[in-house]
């Protein structure tokens, strides 16, 4: 059954004349172990709630994947899909890519993403079982993982934080080949890693990863071990290859028919390339068939839930939001309309979505070490190892795993995650943000101390350029509110979500209302809309702002009125709505007539297709610097008396 | 002595508002024991190039360097500084911020750089140790470091490099108070850190951060000990302050002045603030001296060398290649000339930097696991444990680290490095380069693999936002070259700036010579230029492009040409360059008439700036896919053939 893995692996990457062997062909006992004996699964039903989940988080490897999702008969991934291997549109891309229904749990390649993602499964699956118990979800949490994995920054602060959460459900299995791309593993690795795991509190089992039966051990002790495992599983890269194992060009050299032969003359292989031996498929077939009893326990069991536990189950799995939480939403809206106090935004925020803590429990907040200044925790418990009930997770200053993680929460299901922290640190969860929107994960990141508005902790706590920088990531939508009413839109906006993460931008400074309506009508979903129309004449200026500077924007907005001057104010939240609008209503919305100034306390990059070649952009130019928020404002002249003159200048009025 | 830090720290904090008052009370006694018995440093000449290098990690503690710059001495931090603490201007910014000559090595507060910055010096000292030996350099690294670095995954990238490269100079002391902002440190790790630096290969003493003898004798082991060190140092934090010291409030809590008179209560401390008493002063300011005759020692060293090897060292700390570099330079642009088949992008980049590889030997160059792929190693010898005169680091899968070390090494002086990956992976790296533009350092790193002409890896190896995200970065040069031509002419950019990083972009892909000129000029350093001309009339198109993508636009005009419309091929491979050129060029270059068209495999994202409102580009508008590169580039419609069919189309012609 594992030489089914080689072989089929050898002949796509033959046919597609590029591809990682390495990971097939050395951990195709592994996995055969894992999948015919371990794994609950069941390929007829993919997405089955309560499966085992399983990630490939040395991406490069993919054929092991599909090989194994092909033999144990997952329906997307026939032999046609195999031979059209890294072809377009075939499900057997280059690197994995997340489909759940195909048995693709996760996007990876990248390295260090999967098994952050499979700790963030890992504990998507503690919460979900703390709240419906253990006959609806108890499955485990494995990934196969290589030294590249282990040595990113993000790999080690999985295991730092899996270790601490002592999650007993998740497993990592190492492939302990000691080669990576550029040869052995001593050049750039002295440690034992298996001493590394231990000292951050995991259970190691050390094994022979061409052994099936220690490999079947090690599987048994990791799913019975309260502790998080390690399976240390030393290999042969690229094993029956004669050419090529256990060596460098074990990884992804290219393949030749001659070693294609070698391999089989050493296995004793008879087929023909793509054909696998009848009794091995149906060894394999009847692997993605062993788990039927149990998943037809399991759905006896969630049968016998009453009909209200169940639909509450299914709906949570589905992604769903209960009824009526929009409500919510609207009520907060009023609430705020109530109470036309100044706030601060980031806080703000907590107070919207903590609004729907007790409605919605299936929000999950994430923080790397700024409960405080970021005001999200509320009445939440935290996550602990002590209470698996806890949707508060203290991530440490771990920004990178904290987004990485999230994704993986997303993936599993069940799970509304938000990671918050300073959008300064959003650059250390970057990778992981690309991965949400790449998959699709509607993940929301949430971001305070948005701006040179924090003031005295200086430059590199103050994004200027990181808005730009967001906004420029397909698939990520990025909401920069401007008030309370806003940020309550905001969130309905990033909660309504199902198809990729949302960045929600706050500021750390209090921030006037400047809505003064609070209907279900959601403004900013528009993405941009007129907040103060031009009176007294056809419009000649509009003042377009984002956040914090759309307080700006309406006070040189009073003072061009007074001199006579119509004047629009625009709040452009979110621009790839608003860019999805149809052109008339841009039209009306951007100005129709008279010239156009930006304001946003960031770099004019992107603005342009905003404000066309005669705008302004009242902004930074450059990093920030320490000092007061509103020393800083008037020392970069982002004021309401810089958007007038400058307004007036460009009417060329004086 | 550690008093006086102590006082002066909180007395500033007062004055400014806000502060962080945990590190300064916390290490007083470390920094004290430090500063006064250990470190090689002469307030007099911050800049004494065999100085000791002391960065503070936790830069959020920057009263603490401030109080021990000020009180031994440095003139740029008078006492009219530390009373302008986080005021607009002061040197005695929020958080450190990057200025040798005022003692202030990197700057810190974004967790985790501060050490993988000294890990960067370190190797920088041991390199060039081995370069001009032990009498000219020959110095420590320090960094004081908190659990926040250490939890963040370029802090444990560095401990297990560091580790790995056995760097015996360089000495972590780290705060252990167990107290972060969120609170306990038990919230967020359960491991025991010293245990995770022995893993790593690391000597570690454990000693009490308030026994200033202890400090001194686990400095002094620091010294000796092949291996780093790690001071695990257990401390309190806010030492002093009743109110607040051991305490979560400790970190950074509003100071008030009844926290003062406490702490001069237990202190016995009756200096008036901002007032230290004449001993302690004297103290202070001797230790700022102590190492004068170790100064005039190396001074006379220095002087004892020939007046050759002399101006090589002077000329090699300040930052300046050796003269004729730029030959080298344009006799790859010649070379390229002669040979003008299709190069593998970023193979050319390799061929012209390690044509200087002899000629400038400060040229050191860090990979992340990709030396084949991305082919810069040629004839260097790896840096390594047994050689320290190697100049290719072998990072491991540790792109995080490699960027902030290049960054070390760069503030350190005497190398120019270069940290060389996939594009992809730069958001991996991304929080070092904003480290890098914002210290103005001339790091420069180089990407392979920029856009979908990668094909089968897919969507995870595919930039299309990355361009973007960079080109929004405050003083980050970006630069795509074209050709191989425009490579050098690129590497000569980037080794000409002395303020500030570059970012150098190649593709996976060959690309065919399209410059036809090899002389002196650099064409790029103009951001753009016109590569070719319309011809037959006046110009009706301008085709902009960057990178792989001008040879795109070159077959366009063509056919567009032969259709009888006047094209122009601009190619600009460096946004910011052209940008900052004058309005007559750029009006020159982008066509004061007709249509004009980008074309780009990446997003839109900033293309406005130079199509205006009625421009068009040939890009991405999502995410790559995985596949070969020419059908990815047909399924974009990223082709000659789209580019006539968009251009004639926005000429309104049939």
């Amino acid at each position: 059954m594992a030489h089914a893995i080689r072989f089929l692996s050898v002949d796509a990457i033959l046919k597609a004349g590029e591809g990682h062997q390495g990971v097939p062909l050395g951990m195709a006992e592994l996995a055969t172990a894992l999948f015919a004996g371990e794994l609950k699964f069941l390929a007829a039903d993919p997405t089955w709630p309560d499966r085992d989940r399983f990630v490939l988080s040395n991406g490069h490897g993919s054929m092991l994947l599909y090989a194994l999702l092909h033999l144990s008969g997952y329906a997307k991934i026939g032999l046609d899909q195999v031979k059209s291997f890294r072809e377009l549109d075939s499900h057997c891309a280059g690197h994995p890519e997340y489909d759940p229904a195909a048995g693709i749990e996760a996007t990876t390649g990248p390295l260090g993403q999967g098994i952050a993602n499979a700790l963030g499964m890992a504990i998507a699956e503690a919460y979900l079982n703390a709240r419906f118990g253990d006959g609806i979800v108890d499955h485990m949490t494995w990934a196969f993982v290589g030294d590249g994995c282990l040595q990113e920054g993000v790999g080690q602060e999985a295991i730092a934080l899996a270790g601490h959460l002592g999650l007993g459900k998740l497993a990592f299995v190492w492939d302990d080949n000691r080669i990576t791309d550029d040869g052995s593993t001593e050049l750039s690795i002295s440690e034992n890693v298996a001493d590394r795991f231990r000292v951050a509190g995991w259970h190691v089992v050390e094994i022979d990863g061409h052994d099936l039966r220690a490999a079947a051990g090690a599987f048994a002790a990791a799913r019975t071990d309260p502790r998080p495992t390690l399976i240390a599983a030393r290999t042969t890269i690229a094993r029956g290859i004669p050419r090529l194992q256990g060596q460098r060009g074990g990884h992804s050299a290219k393949l030749y028919e001659t070693d294609r032969a070698d391999m089989a003359a050493l296995f004793d292989w008879a087929a023909t390339p793509f054909e696998i031996p009848d009794t091995i498929t149906e060894a394999w077939r009847a692997a993605g068939r062993r788990n039927a009893q149990c998943h037809a326990a399991w759905k006896a069991r969630l049968e016998a839930l009453s009909s209200e536990d169940r639909a509450v189950f299914e709906r949570t799995m589905a992604g769903d939001l209960p009824a009526g939480w929009c409500q919510t939403i609207l009520a907060a809206k009023q609430a705020a309309l109530a109470d036309p106090s100044p706030r601060f935004s980031i806080q703000a925020s907590g107070d919207i979505v903590s609004a729907l803590y007790d409605e919605v429990p299936e929000i999950f907040v994430a923080c790397a070490d700024l409960e405080a200044p970021t005001n999200h925790k509320r009445h939440l418990a935290a996550f602990a190892r002590a209470d698996r009930a806890g949707r508060y997770l203290h991530c440490g200053v771990r920004e990178h795993v904290m987004a990485s993680l999230a994704n993986g929460m997303a993936a599993h299901g069940g799970i509304r995650p938000a990671a918050v922290t300073y959008l300064a640190f959003s650059d250390y969860e970057r990778p992981a943000m690309r991965m949400a929107a790449l998959m699709g994960l509607p993940v929301v990141f949430v971001f305070s101390h948005d701006s040179i508005g924090i003031g005295k902790n200086g430059p590199t706590h103050q994004p200027v350029e990181i808005l730009a920088a967001l906004r420029a990531m397909p698939n990520m939508r990025v909401i920069r509110p401007a008030d309370a009413i806003e940020a309550a839109e905001a969130w309905e906006i990033a909660l309504s979500r199902t198809d990729g993460p949302t960045s929600l931008i706050f500021a750390r400074q209090q921030l006037p209302l400047l809505r003064r309506d609070a209907t279900a009508e959601n403004k900013s979903a528009r993405g941009a809309y007129v907040l103060a129309d031009a009176t007294g004449g056809e419009r000649r200026a509009t003042l377009l702002a984002t956040g914090s500077e759309v307080a700006i924007a309406t006070e040189a907005r009073t003072v061009l009125q007074e001199r006579g001057i119509p004047t629009a104010v625009v709040s452009m939240p979110c621009w790839d709505l608003f860019g999805a609008e149809d052109k008339h209503y841009r039209r009306m919305v951007l100005g129709p007539s008279g010239v156009r100034i930006g304001i946003e306390a960031a770099v004019r990059f992107g603005w342009d297709q905003w404000l066309g070649p005669d705008g302004d952009l009242v902004g930074m130019s450059g990093f920030g610097a320490s000092g007061p928020a509103d020393a800083l404002y008037r020392r970069f002249g982002i004021t309401p008396e810089a958007v007038v003159s400058r307004t007036i200048k460009l009417l060329g009025e004086n």
